[in-house]
């Protein structure tokens, strides 16, 4: 094995993986130190399995030029963001790794690192995994693996006519984030520059929230293809029309100061994708409860807008009327 | 909706993907129609919960020139070959898509016609999955989701020496079926040729005969990467020898027909991978119960060496000394 060290610039075999990520499996027996087939989760008594499988493409969700421990947090928390929007509590992942040529020892190294931070951060601990050679972009896939108590998963269906629409956190930053390290966009100050890019390398999955949401939300979803998409999402299940008000949507002073409030800002950080937030709907009589969760989770909500009968998830501007869209989020195809 | 038949050639939007995956997931209350964030699994009492994430990469795993449906189906398949080799039953699998611009409507009906085929052979279903566009090859990643009766997961861990080595079916005709569609092996009888491609192409996890060596065998492993390699793992992790007579190897008549049975063969078979059998330990003792087994489950099985004291899983030439291997299996950097 000491051989290794001798090239430590180039991906070596299974085994010099295993050393990189053998340290993340630790402590859990399932895991069997990544040494075995599979992975085994004894579910607790009572408990629902809540599993998500996400993936992260090189050139598609993130960049080559990211930091790599970015790149591995970004992975794991944008399967976590989903389990966060339904309620549930994190407990392990799966991953499975297609590394093209260019990736090296230091890269995967840095990789890992993120990860143990997160795991470390978010209680969770890697059980499974699988490392394959592509000739195309790095492609990471998770397999979050979650629990929640019996019946009270929080649904994308649910949500009924005079129920409001609420949203954590802020909308836009992350879709300026990536606007900017495409050249897009030029941001003098350094700080919201930071933080922009921050938001869309590393988001931040609302889990203590979302688990507060349990019994108060009658529908909730995660943003990742952007606010007016994912809502369509619960109006389509649900049955019913979703308004948002646009100049409700919450931007951050760094989003504004960059480039104002106006309404086209606001259609942009609407459909712009990747924030990661929890968008959900609740009777009027959970908006106690709902802002208690608030405080006691840390977490901002923002009341948007408000469930009708009809269908579909429109954009209102501030005379009502609904906002023709060219997008209502991120298209894949 | 409807405008969507108007270009039956292209792929459309997550709509049309959700058509042609949605029908894959009904059936089962956790899959919510593939229209939630998440998958909702109840684990039946006293089970614990197995799983097995796998990537399926076009031009590692799979060609171009495959049929779609056989696509699918291994890479499911490869999967579910891991839970065998683990004693689990499948229930159920999520699928995480990266599709180049190249894949129309038709491949993907072909495609999701494959799965559907299968999930009713092995009784599990589709629920949950993530499509996204990719740059790169066709990169398929299935998470398989299965369960063992609590505490009888047949580990790696666990062969002694004076166990005997015992692996199912046949070895090598999946890399002879790899070496005939690359143009490597040419090969006259069109029905040994069908034979060996069919094996590559559509392996066949021996789900019942695993969940027959619960409590049987020692020790087992799902050969992918090449017999001996895979071996190799039950030998590191175990703490013993593995020795394997080249000789014994079953090998069909198909792949003796085309390139007889002398000892490089042998060699080919049991180092070229992508077989999915199952190799496993268990003591002497165990034979009549692993004869049982066989002929309950119409799996054949070989005996083909020895558990012994030392490190590594080596082949042994008709003399028992041990030949030196270029490789031990399909190494993936």
């Amino acid at each position: 094995m000491t051989s290794k060290t001798e090239r430590p610039r180039r991906l070596g075999e299974f085994e010099l993986i295993g050393r990189i990520f053998a340290p993340l499996a630790t402590g859990v027996p399932g895991a069997f130190d990544l040494a075995d087939d599979v992975a085994l989760i004894a579910p607790p008594p009572g408990r629902e399995i809540v599993l998500k499988t996400d993936s992260l493409i090189e050139g598609v969700h993130f960049r080559r030029d990211d930091p790599p421990s970015t790149v591995g947090r970004k992975a794991l928390r944008r399967a976590l963001s989903d389990l966060a929007a339904k309620g549930a509590e994190p407990s392990a992942y799966l991953l499975a790794l297609a590394l093209p040529q260019w990736i090296d020892v230091p890269w995967l190294e840095e990789f890992a690192s993120g990860l143990a931070s997160d795991q470390a951060d978010f209680g969770i601990t890697l059980v499974g995994g699988e490392t394959d050679a592509t000739s195309g972009p790095v492609t990471i896939t998770v397999t979050a693996v979650g629990f929640v108590p019996e019946g009270t998963l929080v649904r994308r269906k649910g949500a009924s006519p005079g129920d409001i629409v609420f949203v954590t956190g802020l909308i836009g930053d992350a879709g300026a984030g990536l606007a900017i390290l495409s050249g897009f966009l030029a941001s003098s100050p350094t700080s919201a520059r930071e933080a922009l890019i921050s938001s869309f390398r590393t988001p931040i999955p609302h889990l203590a929230f979302g688990q507060a949401l349990r019994g108060i939300a009658s529908a909730a979803v995660d943003v990742s293809d952007g606010l007016i998409a994912d809502l369509g999402h619960i109006a389509d299940v649900s049955g019913v029309r979703i308004e948002v008000d646009a100049v409700r949507i919450p931007l951050s002073p760094h989003l504004q100061g960059l480039k104002g409030s106006g309404l086209d800002v606001r259609i942009d950080a609407a459909t712009a994708g990747d924030d990661y937030e929890i968008a959900f709907t609740a009777p009027p009589e959970s908006t106690p409860a709902i802002r208690k969760a608030e405080l006691q989770t840390f977490t901002p909500v923002t009341a948007i807008g408000r469930v009708v009968p009809g269908e579909g998830a429109v954009l209102l501007d501030p005379s009502g009327r609904e906002i023709a869209l060219e997008r209502r989020g991120y298209t894949h195809f």
